[in-house]
């Protein structure tokens, strides 16, 4: 995902950043080293500290763009004015497709969030709550237009963004199921699980097991 | 956690587990090193050597024994005979109430698998696979007998487990909610999920929602 245009600084900036996910998925932020960094990029750890004057300020980084990004994703897709099944259809098709496309950064996101300084953990952790927030309101309008049965919107908006997210886990491109396959499947779980009155009716054979079905929730 | 009954050498080996949870959940198992891990103990490394040769033994006896605590757990737990929404209600509290329990071990066995060696690495693979293997089988139960609407029965075990492990990333003890609210709120959620034909009668009430509803299943 390295920029291919831009100024020499750009495409250096863009290859720290590249480089410094993969390191820190695989190895972890507290063991990375800037050195360890700057030799996977090819440059001097000098010029690294010309990006980011601290191995914090990476982190940070990567962080809030990752946020950010997710953030502009859902904005670009969420359909204004649908009714609360399709924005909900929306929010979970962006969330697995955004953290499908970046493996590494999630995981990252997720599990580095115990370097970060107070502050900086508390910026992005209110990135983090607003984007919830986001299907909080959403559930909570199915809930209060009768469309959904939920027994409490927080919690059930962090089991679905942890079962959403947890797909990084065990998918692999290339194997059983492709992404579209993936998400018509967690679209049909979902709508079951916030009780959509449209899963009822379009999803409920008469009980036996059956193949994938596909919600025709126009994007 | 640590024991209070045993010999000195079964006490130090049950410090020593526990201090290495602690630091792995917060540095990373590559940042950790054996030296800080005896500082942490109060011995001298060369102490830690008789019980876990390597580093990597340590890491592997960590995440194995936390794979055979929840096979464990759920072999006492199970209901033997009982129908697959029993079957799955068991399953649900079990792993929602070991892993409260548990929550640095679960981050530790969740997070390091990249540090195993190849041949660990399959240990505990087959180990989680015939753990979840046993939700595949409830969920496959309940489709066949027609209790269940599921569309993909690995799919549907691996949203429900990420989804209940999720629960420690953000419970914690003393808050909003109790660990059997919580619970009851993941029972209800798991059943519509799963389309069990009890969530339909007892648990959707006319649309608008509702506070927690707390399904009956004698455990």
């Amino acid at each position: 995902m390295a920029r291919t245009t831009g100024s020499d600084g750009e495409r250096t900036e863009a290859a720290v950043r590249e480089a410094a996910v993969n390191l820190i998925a695989r190895y972890g932020y507290e063991a990375m080293s800037m050195r360890q960094l700057a030799a996977e990029v090819g440059v001097q750890a000098a010029a690294l500290y010309r990006y980011f004057p601290t191995k914090e300020d990476l982190l940070f980084t990567l962080m809030r763009e990752h946020m950010e990004g997710l953030r502009e994703a859902w904005e670009r897709i969420r359909p204004i004015g649908a009714d609360p099944t399709q924005q909900l259809a929306a929010y979970v098709r962006n969330h697995i497709a955004f953290h499908i496309e970046r493996r590494h950064a999630t995981h990252v996101s997720n599990m580095e969030l115990r370097s970060l300084s107070p502050d900086r953990l508390t910026q992005i952790l209110r990135m983090r709550t607003a984007y919830e927030k986001e299907l909080r309101a959403i559930l909570r309008d199915g809930a209060e237009a009768g469309i959904f049965n939920v027994e409490d919107t927080g919690l059930t908006a962090m089991a679905l963004i942890q079962m959403m997210t947890g797909v990084i886990v065990w998918f692999r491109p290339g194997e059983r199921l492709s992404v579209p396959e993936v998400t018509a499947t967690y679209l049909s779980m979902t709508m079951r699980l916030v009780g959509a009155k449209i899963a009822d009716s379009a999803a409920r054979p008469s009980g036996a097991q059956r193949t994938l079905s596909h919600f025709d929730f126009r994007a």
